[in-house]
């Protein structure tokens, strides 16, 4: 999948590319670069950040991982999912979610006279795990 | 209505926070706490930016103001419209609109068992002015 991925993009295939890949498609969860950088390290030890900081920009760029901004925290998130969709981020431990609902909003190409080219959407509360344990 | 907004949250009400929240309020153009250190200092000169981002955080506290992070962007943004909005984002001029569509999500409490209590959403693409100019 990642091989297909890369391809289908033209982005050439490294070992540095593919282990980042892997790590954001792997988990689901929406990993700072700071965490990839930090995981990577540990299986090619002498990468920098800054290798890895080009490289989440470059597949970013070939719209195969999307960076997510989140009002209040200082570190840009990614994701291998690049279809538009709802995360849901826990005020409490911090996690992001994927959601799955169904939003009319997210299929407009153009609103009020402005082109739409993407959207991002996220909820902000308290995570089902947190609330047990309130 | 400045005032009567600051007496509702029992915020103080000082020089600086009144010119601070007449100026978001006023443009509707989600300035920045550079933008907005810019303007008040013309009026308040001995003003520094700390008092600046000190007041700004009082004020989105209070839920007077929200703070807006653009996917892209380094600086947040501030808002002072707090009712649940869409905004769009010019990828060209880097223009901020308020967008009054309906969403349904908007409303919901819970979503597959996560309590919500905020919600941000925004649409980026090229806005109906630069649209022309292409």
């Amino acid at each position: 999948m990642i091989t297909n991925k890369l391809n289908k993009a033209s982005l050439k295939q490294t070992v540095q590319r593919e282990e980042i890949l892997k790590y954001i498609l792997a988990g689901k969860i929406h990993p700072t670069a700071d965490m990839i950088y930090k995981n990577i390290v540990k299986i090619i030890p002498h990468i920098s950040r800054t290798t890895v900081y080009n490289n989440l920009k470059a597949l970013e760029k070939a719209n195969i991982i999307k960076a997510i901004t989140i009002t209040g925290e200082d570190e840009t998130r990614y994701d291998a999912v690049v279809e538009p969709h709802h995360h849901f981020v826990c005020e409490k431990c911090g996690k992001i979610y994927d959601i799955d609902i169904c939003c009319n909003n997210f299929l407009k190409k153009n609103i009020e006279g402005h082109s739409i080219n993407s959207v991002y959407a996220y909820f902000k509360g308290i995570c089902k795990e947190c609330t047990k344990d309130v």
